[in-house]
């Protein structure tokens, strides 16, 4: 099972739901990076559950030690360590799932392809995997910072209530991330009607990456398109994913998706962005925009049927406290793989050219 | 510029459109498989040009020639050299694209990316790549076939019209590879249409992989929905893949998107199948179920806003015989590109235990 | 900067001399191998300094912790995290060596590099990075164990003394790991005496691996021999290493260096092995045999004409309780490296055919 | 069978000695390089066989011919892929080793890994695999020129007679390749005398880099010494490798071998270079020099006992034009992966750091 992602910068993340802690490694972040714990805490905040009604009540550590790669608050090169010790957890409450596969996790398929599991709080596939990804993804939002790159992120859909206005100063207003503050209301009311009914919904982030520079991507099978749709079908309850207009292309004409060029100061610009940032797999300079489908807590207080280790049919209903709709916290990872890529991309370019890079065009016209 | 996709069953591809030839080089494929040329022919032939009057009639040549890795008929583990050579190309009818960028082409970026490119027919980030793609699938396809695993295709949707029904004989029998003929028909109108208004479609690709072995995909980041997400983005022209119900799992309900377990002979089955496929990154024996979107070709014959290298706007006009809709012709390579990529995990899967495998339960009930 | 080695069987190393904790993590250990952390405290034990008189007497923390991977003494395919926490250590005695290079150190080539380094004891560049290795090398034995492949080492040579009688029982009843006692009393006293003339002094480690399938080995650049090179060379003060009879066989002739076939039983055989074990990259079966050269000790308590991070050239001396001969701690190092090697390229090697295995001569002469 | 080497600047070698052709596929070399067939072909004829009296007759077609990724003399930083037609062979005169396996070849090896083999000349095993690896090789000194640096090699020592005086411009005055022209004819002598015995002679070859800039390598694994390792081991015939003083070192006292540091312009220097140019796998801006040892000729015109695929016991004379030592034309093989070597690691450091990187002490003392 390898559980590493990325070319230069690469993320290896480790530990199980219910095991003593969990972490992750970053290799080949640059040298030179201020970073402290402070900093990776705040964003590790952000995607913490027990922050409203509307995500789970359960009160998980997520406190980092920095254990390597970091000294004096500056990155040496050497591999970055992050851990969090997870709390004491009563793993007797999980006897119950050690023989039967919950519908829509994991069990089954990890029981059938390792022979042996640790199935508390689904182990490895836990959702808490993403603790890693999230705390890694604050040194690639550094290095990316260097260029002049941000990325973030939101809800723009929960239970087929999609957003419709944009505000990104309201995103971080609201318990379910969303930049339309009505729509966010309306969300907020269709998970509380949802738990009521122990039943879950889906929804659909969208992360946006600012100030992208132009040539990120390798092709052929390393397009950015290509390594942005790894990174985000790798979160755990994704099932679909879109650059650009996605499956909207698919719809439209050539007439109007091709996004136009112009000429803005020393930069070539497009007049729309459907297309998402990326052309041939490389960044034009243009926003990223990427949607990402995020399917229903499959955790729900409602008998189902199933079949045991043995190979019996049996029911199995799936108590505990898990989130109606994950989808608000699933926005700072999908925002943290975004800028993983992205900073990973950022790296291998630096070897495409012998000498010289693209800086756009000195005579301004 | 890495061009490789795979872990153990790798492929490299090279060449340019209108350079002395391409190819594909097969790391890693197993000794033993049966094969040869005219087997991989058969497939190349699926994906070429001037196939119908929804194609483009111009003449590629396509055929293959096996340079290595292959002895009386049988591979011998050797990395597998596969090359087709271009013919003489009048280069000089692109002279006019040497310094103006496309709109919805990689000209731009290549050009930034590299500040030196070959321009002719799109080069290195011509669809003419992807020929080493089906030509490898070939390969891939064969060794998902001693597990009794095959994977087929058909397209969805071409410019919103979609298919209402599906014979999976009916596929091949029209022109654009639809299952559905009353749809193909609709679809082939849809595509003379759009060509006489100079104009272009794009659409949907559906692609299906029945007979998967339980347990492919590694956890985390090489799950298997995320390695079909990085296969099917770094296809050209693509810009969304959805696993399962995709997006639509996202308006659903985890009561309804949940696939309840069930017990059938020694297998455990899922009587939905909503997952696609996968669970927790992990195939569960159902059929892998993909679906790509596709933009619109984006050389048409309209005068489109550009600039050139020296930074001047400008416009141009993409003359030259075009796929109005690459959909039918994207289908072999969305197959290929998942044949790949499941025999690559079938082939890293067999380190997943010390010993034995997921044989499905040996008491029938 | 990269610290992972290995394909499908892969460790990462991370931490420094002095920070608070090192590890590793193990991608790829197959599910269902029985460890404990008293598996792996007994290895370490035979690394750990302070053992004798002819090694350091630091006192460092050598204690390893599971974090992840391993439920309930048996592997389950998920990472496997390894920790051992370092001391509190006065970092305030290695102020002396913030801002000067050490001669025979990677204190320069840090500095060079990264621009920013931990230069407590040696910070990343140290030998402690080792301990990972060990740690991870009694699951790689494990892997082996159960094709009935072992590794061992021992000190060929100290300081010129070479062994010259070879009774594998005695290699671990004598300060030196080495199988001639009377040599080994030898290398005692020249360790010793050294030690007195503050100087230091190299050697030469064999690793043995008995038992090994045929087969194992990529051509072309991940020969057997090729990743043997890597891993040892990666061993910190390592500067030659030898497969069979190394550079020996370079003054040998065809005639004499040919190991002639023969039959035994269901196997073949070789009658000589100047070999090592290798064929074209891949084992033979015979023994695998390999020799690391390892340099004098660079830490001595004499003045050194040095630089220093302003350009300025000055003296140093480096104090404290190094090794005076670091051969015998780096003998369960470099045994833990080729089990590694060796695990991997058996896990690889799973891969190469599409059916069956050699398995020798069914039918018995 | 994997077949790559390199970490962005990446060759994969296909092709069997007898097939129709071989080749190499260079990913990652940069756009902006100047480069023509000619280039390469004069590279390609120092390694070529027929030379003289002391290498084999025979008459392989070496000519080269570019693919792809180079568009009017100038890489463009897609992907290389360089081709050499095989004359056509007469392969019936392999029948008799079809069955009987080669002793110190691969014959058996890959029998036994892979079931099914090109058994004609080698197949895969052949050394006339090594044509990718030198023409590769002078894409990799062009990008090292593009910063003073330089690789060249000769023969240090043949069948036991070691060169005692160095001349670099003798180095390729004589049919061997040694820099002392009075051991150079002594080793043609010796090469002469075997050959007429019917028997075969290993060597030594030493390679060296200059002009290579500080910091080239990675910790921890991916070492410059722990990469040299692969790269030289991963050349037929080799057995050993040594960087700077090597095996030697074990031998001397830290006192000794430790290389004092001393300002020299803006450069930190080493008095002496018995580490060969590297400290803690990095690269220290002093020549690299590494030694290799090449066992002698395995195929011999004598009978030899062996075995076949049936298992029987037999003899096998290996009648054919061979080399009765490679040590001459392997000095260009060397050369080729030294330099493929630094010019990946020159790449890879661009990521080293954030911003900035080493260049000295500007202010002059």
């Amino acid at each position: 099972m390898t559980s590493t992602f990325g070319r230069l910068f690469r993320i290896t993340t480790w530990g199980e739901s219910h095991g003593p802690a969990l972490g992750v490694v970053i290799e080949g972040c640059p040298a030179g990076v201020h970073v402290t714990e402070a900093d990776i805490q705040a964003e590790l905040d952000r995607r913490r559950v027990g922050q409203s009604k509307v995500t789970s009540p359960r009160n998980e550590r997520d406190r980092v030690t920095i254990l390597s790669g970091v000294y004096e608050d500056v990155t040496t090169g050497a591999p970055i360590s992050l851990i969090s010790y997870n709390a004491d957890a009563d793993s007797s409450k999980y006897d119950n799932l050690r023989n039967v596969f919950r519908p829509g996790h994991a069990d089954f398929t990890y029981w059938a392809k390792y022979g042996h599991r640790d199935h508390r709080g689904g182990g490895r596939s836990s959702a808490r995997e993403t603790w890693g990804r999230v705390a890694a993804g604050v040194l690639a939002r550094k290095v990316l910072a260097s260029v002049g790159c941000e990325v973030y992120g939101y809800t723009r859909e929960i239970g087929g209530i999609a957003m419709e206005t944009f505000d990104r100063n309201a995103i971080e207003q609201n318990l379910v991330r969303c930049p339309d503050p009505v729509a966010a209301e309306k969300m907020v009311t269709a998970i509380t009607d949802v738990k009521a009914e122990k039943d879950s919904l889906g929804g659909v982030v969208e992360v946006v990456a600012t100030g992208v520079p132009v040539g990120l991507g390798e092709p052929t099978f390393d397009k950015l398109d290509a390594l942005i749709g790894q990174a985000m079908l790798s979160i755990p309850a994704t099932k679909g994913v879109e650059i650009g207009e996605g499956f909207a292309a698919a719809r439209s004409r050539g007439s109007v998706n091709n996004d136009a060029f112009y000429r803005q100061g020393v930069r070539v610009r497009t007049r729309t962005n459907t297309a998402g940032g990326t052309l041939g797999g490389i960044s034009s300079g243009e926003d990223i925009t990427v949607r990402v489908a995020i399917k229903p807590t499959s955790s729900i207080e409602r008998s189902q049927p199933t079949v045991d280790t043995e190979g019996n049919e049996t029911e199995i209903t799936v108590y505990g406290r898990h989130d109606p709709s994950v989808v608000p916290r699933a926005v700072p990872v999908c925002e943290a793989m975004l800028a993983i890529t992205l900073a990973d991309l950022l790296l291998v370019n630096r070897a495409a050219r012998l000498t010289g890079s693209y800086t756009g065009f000195a005579d301004q016209q």
